[in-house]
């Protein structure tokens, strides 16, 4: 994603002396950020909110295409998978 | 899904008295539970983690069915979907 944790600690209003520490705990999973942080993280990263939560590279790769659909293709994604 | 705030949370140890109002807080976004407790709240709801923080109902509904699916069959999606 080609920015360090610190720069984007700080991008995210974080102080420069602890922004790296502070995201490091997110990314080794010690801490959870709250709910608007994982916001902010995501916008910074151009990512939806759900792709740090999926379990595999590959789902997360798929959660950044869906992001760019609107509901009625993934509606139609859905009932195509559910029609197999 | 078909059991209370209160019956989830005392599922996942929490107790009796306080369960309520600590899964209270969760849905209505005051407190976010770290990973594990949400990874617990996910396997009790037979859900992924992904699915709490998909943005609409139909991304939600889409994230339970590919849940189900193996990471070749999540490749071919996307192959799919890059391809159009």
């Amino acid at each position: 994603m080609g920015i360090s944790q610190k720069e984007l600690g700080v991008r995210l209003g974080m102080e420069e002396g602890t922004a790296s520490a502070r995201m490091n705990h997110y990314e080794k999973g010690r801490h959870t950020p709250d709910y608007l942080t994982l916001k902010r993280i995501a916008a910074e990263l151009n990512v939806p909110v759900a792709y740090f939560f999926c379990e595999s590279e590959i789902m997360a790769e798929l959660m950044v295409k869906l992001e760019s659909m609107d509901d009625e293709e993934i509606k139609a994604i859905l009932t195509q998978l559910e029609s197999n």
